[in-house]
């Protein structure tokens, strides 16, 4: 739109100064293959420095490795709410484990819950028309003949989060009215207060809600893991392809590893933790 | 997380007048499986009223229609940027087929560009490291040995859009530092400077930017018809798992259409305005 | 940064169109002092166009008119909140006048409440801290003595909005966790779901939480009439200060008006109603 | 809005954690009337830890101090353009003072511009008008007789940053199309990728684009010392009164200090540089 190379002495040393600091980090990462820490841009870590080793990366079929500072990373959990979870079950149980695990360190517990004012101030005209029709006249807002409560209303049955991974008292829930929780819910502003750098993500729909939430997170600089057996859909091939697109062009949305790797990396903090 | 349903009459009225609105479109999608444009939220339409047929809607191997302004809608074109394009060479010519029937109409024409600053002050630091790592050693902001540019850099070549789409005088783009536009550009604003209520989206990737995009915009009430013909992705198992999932639940992201049936709409368009 | 102006050819259309939609206005401006309601943005009124009187338009001393769709307009009560209206009566009797008028009519009514979530996940560290301090150790989030509620949490007393403005059912709250509501709350999807054009605002206080709404509400361009003597600070200076910027360059946040003035518009309206 | 307080212990751990913290850091302000760096939420410095003296802090005619990493904080200078300057010299000579100094520190230096897009795609409507009326028909994108350009035109003469105080290689410059920098230009993303966390603003107008750039970073939890000195105003109640409100209970949107004291902080760095 405009001949900026003209200027490009005058961009130099901004960007020179950017790059010198990648150029390290890449430099490190061809010798360990580990995303490090930057304490040049965080400062130094407040807890341990844990690593999780993520898959395909940065090629597919490659093993890499992101570090984080565990006093800095939040464990994600994306709307695990009771009419949501209907037909996904087998993620309960991994996400439990993780969760159990992770409330025995210093790693934040966070969660997101979909749902709407009573009022429905915040519901947007085409998501309630979208969902009545899909619902055979029956939604947001309407009143579900089998519990008697509204379809996912702030309060109402089945919109909160279910029994098996309740919000302990300490943990953090963002309330959001669209898919994403950057525009229609506070999760910048939040996460901004807790200091938070990093991400293990886990939820569902892997597709749906979960991609929302990662795409955004991993626009404005927060580095991601999502967790591939505690995310779920109700389509699998959507499941899988969604898994897929955050590895491409080296990590495009983030970085994808599993349970397993993610409780070793937590057991190291409990560890650290059980010394101290 | 609140005992809210004691307060339930409290909330009545407003539910109660939105739930009418919404009950009301609802008999009419009944009757004609029209989206139909809603007048008591957007004012009467400004240009001619036209409708797209989109498919698998609300179930699929069912189809209906989307009701929309002429003079609020807008073909959005999503990063057909040069450094992008190469392996996608299909959807160009269906997308400038569309482009050149809506620029004989009132509907707006947008396009979006990813990109940073000379100085990279608007590149978060993964993105930076990801970037080099992936092009062993060749990042944004680095020279592109093969053309002496800057990779993802305004200003310089391969990050304008191509030639056979380039933007005409009087168009609209917006240049974005992220996969979405919203919290990294300025498309919200734009949009609502413009007027505008319905998208008809394309461009590429399918499945990173293009989706980013419209998970967005369908967070914020816009209205979104993707042309399933003018998107396109490295990854065809992405790509077509990326349309699936925008028809989930009744068009949980919003609708889905190809170029033939955007052109009819359109073609409507140009007739009406031959008359006037 | 960049030598756009050999580009101008380019930009012409773009501009010139938007110019002559301003031109249009401006001379019809000229003619009768009047910001005239634009069908050409907004789509035809819903409810009736009323025109409300504001002063110092576009020079001190001189009149100017806001032409609005009473459907599309919203009477904004900010921040009217136990715990903040302790010195400030005189406002509460203007605004019960002027809500009292609007709720005979189609105008919207939309309150803001400060305050955080009873975690606090939503309160920022230096905010904390400074309410600590300068209430002498019982800050945000403390038992507050007098009352045994914790002060500025979400559900405590003195949090909620005072009786005498309380919101009926059907009004809409928008909680916030900081002075604006577009980054700390969702007024702007919130209004946008509304279709809401122009806002009414008043509340407390000027030069804090009313002044950092108005500024948000206007840049994303919202029309804003603020109602001078149904606004009040703690200083009165600060009260006389904040009004007077509004106004600069010709009304550089907005537009100011009286309640007096406010309500003929709006009987205006309930008149129109009246004969329905 | 709901009953909270009975779900009170629910909530007990998340907010005592918080307000342990800032229990602590209360305790530290009452010892040494500092604002400390706090690396439990920032993790330990990076550069120097510098104290800036502020002013009627907590109350007014008391004395207090910020504590801030010199490699996280920036000096930020607003819209001081060529087409803002006009009546307003005394504030560049002071900028400049800081500048030099902040220059030979590891400080970064961010400039705002206000300027809209030459097709005025970002440019709401309501602006564009009220800029004609008051401009005589000579409005934002209109040309400017003086000088040929364009008014608040990016790209365009009298629309960039003054020579006396001109961006150097190395520093960087946020666009924004409205008042505040938040919702209409890229800031939260551009500090966070800098890892900044406190401000030094100064710049004009102290009232408008001074103010509502203030009130977004002190909402988002950035630590804000406004320069005093440093700040001008066309209207100099508005100016004084827009300084005091920042005071006000206990500093409500941040800090007040001066050019000298800022530059005694500065010279503080510098000592440490030259040893290193």
């Amino acid at each position: 739109m405009s001949d900026i190379r003209k200027y490009e002495s005058f961009y130099n040393k901004g960007r020179e100064k950017k790059l010198t600091k990648v150029e390290e980090a890449f430099n490190r990462f061809l010798e360990n293959r580990t995303f490090e820490w930057q304490s040049w841009l965080y400062g130094d870590p407040i807890g341990n420095l844990i690593t999780v080793e993520v898959e395909d990366c940065p090629r597919f079929g490659e093993t890499a490795y992101v570090e984080m500072d565990s006093a800095r990373t939040a464990l994600m959990i994306v709307d695990m709410q009771t009419n949501n979870c209907g037909t996904i079950t087998k993620v309960i149980t991994t996400i439990k484990n993780v969760l159990d695990c992770a409330r025995k360190t210093d790693i934040s517990v966070v969660y997101t819950r979909e749902g709407h004012e009573p009022d429905l101030s915040d519901a947007t005209f085409n998501k309630l028309l979208r969902s009545k029709i899909i619902g055979n006249g029956i939604g947001i807002g309407d009143v579900i003949p089998q519990n008697g409560g509204r379809l996912l209303i702030r309060g109402e049955p089945d919109w909160d989060i279910i029994p098996e991974l309740y919000p302990q008292d300490g943990e953090t829930v963002i309330d959001k009215a669209g898919k994403g929780a950057f525009i229609t819910g506070e999760m910048n502003l939040i996460l901004k207060s807790m200091g938070v750098t990093h991400i293990i993500l886990c939820g569902i729909l892997t597709d749906i809600g979960v991609h929302s939430i990662l795409r955004d997170l991993n626009d404005y600089g927060y580095w991601v893991v999502l967790m591939k057996d505690g995310v779920g859909s109700s389509d699998l091939n959507n499941h899988l392809a969604a898994i897929k697109s955050i590895k491409m062009s080296g990590g495009i949305f983030g970085n994808v590893s599993d349970s397993q790797r993610v409780l070793s990396a937590m057991e190291y903090v409990k560890k650290c933790r059980r010394k101290e």
